[in-house]
C-alpha cells in the first residue's frame, strides 16, 4: 500500500538539503513512502537527481515562496497561501496526502494547520506533543510550544489527548496521567493548575489521574502522561535536551583527559554507541500536532537528514496506526461515559 | 575570624542526621565556623556526641516544632514562631549568626525570611538564585520558585540582583544578562516577557541584556544570568537534573552491557569520577535567596550529608565575599546611574 507523505520542503536550518536527505533515508526504511514536496523546484532538482530511488517516488511541486523562522504566525496566515508550508497543509487538507511534515516554524506550521484542518470535535486548541525518554520506557510530554497560555480547560483537554495518544502510540491500556507543577502538594502551583487537577480528579472522564508531577518526573517515568501549557512544556524539554549535551560533552572531555581513559573509551565504544542512540535528540524527533483534523509531524529546526527521516517516520506510523480515527472515537466515548454518567446524576 | 550559622536541623527528608553529617563535613573544609543548630536536642546530642571536634563548634537550641513539607507559608507565618526554620532566620536578624541554611520547605522559608528579614530598598520580591554548570562555565539562573507568577518590574529586579550575584561571585566585570523564552525572536511569548525586554533594553541600568534566550542556553552559557519566573525555573531546573540523572543511569547501564565495556569502565573510572564530580546536583547544591537584607540559602530538600555541607559552603562563602553589601552597592550606584540619566533627559 502507498503512503504519501506531503514534505514542506523549504522549512528547517538546514532545508532543503537535509529535507531531501532525510525523504531518502525514509524511503529506505518505509518502502510504502511516497513524497509530494512542496519547494523550489530548481534547487529540489539538482538535489534528487542523484538519487534516482528517491527520484521514481517523489512528485515536486513548485513554489518560490517559503515561511521565514521569525514571521508572525497572523502574518502567514493573510499572506502565506503560496508558501511550502501550507502547500503541504493544503495537500493533507484535499486527500492527496495522509501526512504532512515541516521543520519550519513552530508558530506557523500551528496556525496554518489548525486554520486549514480545523479541530477535532471537542478540541479548542491543539498541541504539541513529542515521546521523552524515562528511566522505564517512555512518557507522552505536550503542550510543547503550541499554546503559550493555556487555561484549566485547555489543560483538560490535553489530558484527555495525551491520554488517548498514550494507548494508541505506547499500546497502554490505562496510561497515568500528571499535571507538570513545582511540587507535588495539593497546594502547590497557581490557581489554572489547582483548577485543571480538581476537574481532572472529579471528570467522569475515567482518566488514571495521578496530580501533580515535577520536572524531574519527565525522566523518572512516574507517569505514562505528563500536561503542561505551551511555555512550561518548550521550556522544559528544551532544557532536558541542553543538559544531555552538557552531559555527553563532559563526557568526551573525561574520556579524552588520559591515556587510560582514551583506551578504556575504545573498548566500551560499542556499548557507548548504544547509549547515544538511546539518547540521540533526532530518535526523538518528530513532534504530533495532536488534536486536529489531520496528521502534522514538526521536526526540529536545526535538525539534520537522519532527524528528519526520524520526524518522517513518526507520520507513517501515526497514519499507519489509525491515530486520529483512535483519538475520534476514544473522545466520542469519552463524551458519552460524560454523558451517561451526568444522566446518571440527575436521574 | 569565627563566622557563625545558624542551620534549621529538622529541615529536609534526612534531617537530622544529614544537617549533623554535613555540618562535620563543613566543618572540615572551613576552619572558621561555628554553628547554631536549631531542633530536637536529645536527637541532635545523640547525633553529635560521637563527633567532637562538631560537638566543640555547635551549639544546640532546643524546640520541639518543625515545619511540616507540605505546610501552607501562611500558616507556618502565623503559628510557626517556634519552629527551627524561624528560630535559625531570627539569629540572623539579631546577629547572633551571620547566615541560615534549611533543607527544608521552600515557600514557609521564604516566606518567613522575607517577613523576618526584610527586602533590600528597591526590590519588592526576593528570588531564589543558583549556579548552573555551562559548556563555557557557569551561569547564574533565577528564580527556582520562589515566585511562581511575576510581572514584567519583577523579572526587571531579578535581572538586577542576578547580574549582581554573577559580578560577586563569578567575578565576571560585565555579566551578560538573557531572559528565558521559547524562541530568541521579539515577538515569542507572553506580554509580561515582551514588556520586561523593552525594559530591560530601554534601561538607563546599563545591564548588558541579550534579549531572549530558550531552554538550551542554560547549558549553553550563552549569557552569564538567565532571568526567568519562579515557576518556569523550578521546572526548567528539575527537567534539566533529571535528564543528567537519566544520561548518568543509561551511561552505567552501558558499562555493564558487556566484558569489554566492563573493562573500559575500569580503565576510565579516574577520569569519569570528576566528570561525575563535575556534574554532581551535591555540588550545586545550596540556592542563594537573593534580595534579602541578610543571607538565607536553600538547601535541596532530599540532599545528603555532602549536598548539605555544599550548601552551608555556599552560605559561608557569601558571608566572606560580602554579597549582600555588594549587591545594595551596586543597586545604590544602578539608581544613582538611572537617577543621573533621567535629569540629563529632563535638562
Amino acid at each position: 500500500m502507498t503512503l504519501t507523505i506531503a514534505l514542506d520542503a523549504m522549512g528547517g536550518d538546514h532545508a532543503p538539503q537535509m529535507v531531501v536527505g532525510g525523504a531518502d533515508l525514509a524511503r529506505e526504511r518505509h518502502p510504502e513512502l511516497h513524497f509530494l514536496m512542496f519547494g523550489d523546484r530548481a534547487r529540489l532538482d539538482a538535489l534528487i537527481r542523484s538519487r534516482p530511488e528517491l527520484a521514481a517516488r517523489t512528485t515536486i511541486e513548485h513554489t518560490a515562496e517559503a515561511v521565514e523562522p521569525a514571521a508572525r504566525p497572523s502574518q502567514v496566515l493573510r499572506q502565506g497561501r503560496n508558501t511550502s508550508m501550507r502547500l503541504a497543509i493544503d495537500a493533507v487538507k484535499d486527500g492527496r496526502a495522509s501526512a504532512a511534515v515541516s521543520a519550519g516554524n513552530t508558530g506557523a506550521l500551528m496556525a496554518l494547520a489548525k486554520f486549514v484542518l480545523k479541530t477535532l470535535p471537542g478540541i479548542e486548541r491543539p498541541a504539541i506533543a513529542s515521546l521523552m525518554p524515562t528511566r522505564r520506557s517512555e512518557t507522552v510530554f505536550l503542550d510543547l510550544g503550541a499554546n503559550s497560555e493555556c487555561d484549566a480547560d485547555n489543560l483538560v483537554q490535553f489530558a484527555v489527548m495525551g491520554e488517548v495518544f498514550a494507548r494508541a502510540v505506547l499500546g497502554i491500556a490505562k496510561p497515568t496521567v500528571g499535571l507538570l507543577n513545582i511540587g507535588t502538594e495539593d497546594g502547590k502551583g497557581n490557581d489554572t493548575l489547582r483548577e485543571a487537577a480538581a476537574a481532572l480528579r472529579s471528570s467522569p472522564l475515567a482518566i488514571e489521574f495521578r496530580g501533580f508531577v515535577e520536572g524531574t518526573d519527565l525522566a523518572s517515568g512516574k507517569v505514562d502522561v505528563v500536561v503542561t501549557d505551551g511555555f512550561t512544556g518548550n521550556v522544559a524539554l528544551k532544557a532536558a535536551e541542553g543538559a544531555v549535551g552538557l552531559y555527553a560533552q563532559f563526557l568526551r572531555e573525561a574520556f579524552k583527559s588520559s591515556l587510560l581513559s582514551k583506551l578504556g573509551y575504545l573498548l566500551a565504544k560499542p556499548a557507548l554507541q548504544l547509549l547515544r542512540q538511546r539518547l540521540d535528540p533526532r530518535r526523538y524527533n518528530g513532534a504530533m500536532f495532536l488534536g486536529l483534523n489531520g496528521i502534522v509531524v514538526k521536526s526540529h529546526g536545526g535538525t539534520d537528514a537522519l532527524g528528519f527521516a526520524n520526524a518522517i517516520g513518526v507520520a507513517a506510523d501515526l497514519v499507519g496506526q489509525g491515530t486520529n480515527q483512535w483519538i475520534t472515537t476514544e473522545l466520542n466515548r469519552l463524551e458519552e461515559e460524560a454523558l451517561r454518567s451526568t444522566r446518571a446524576r440527575a436521574s
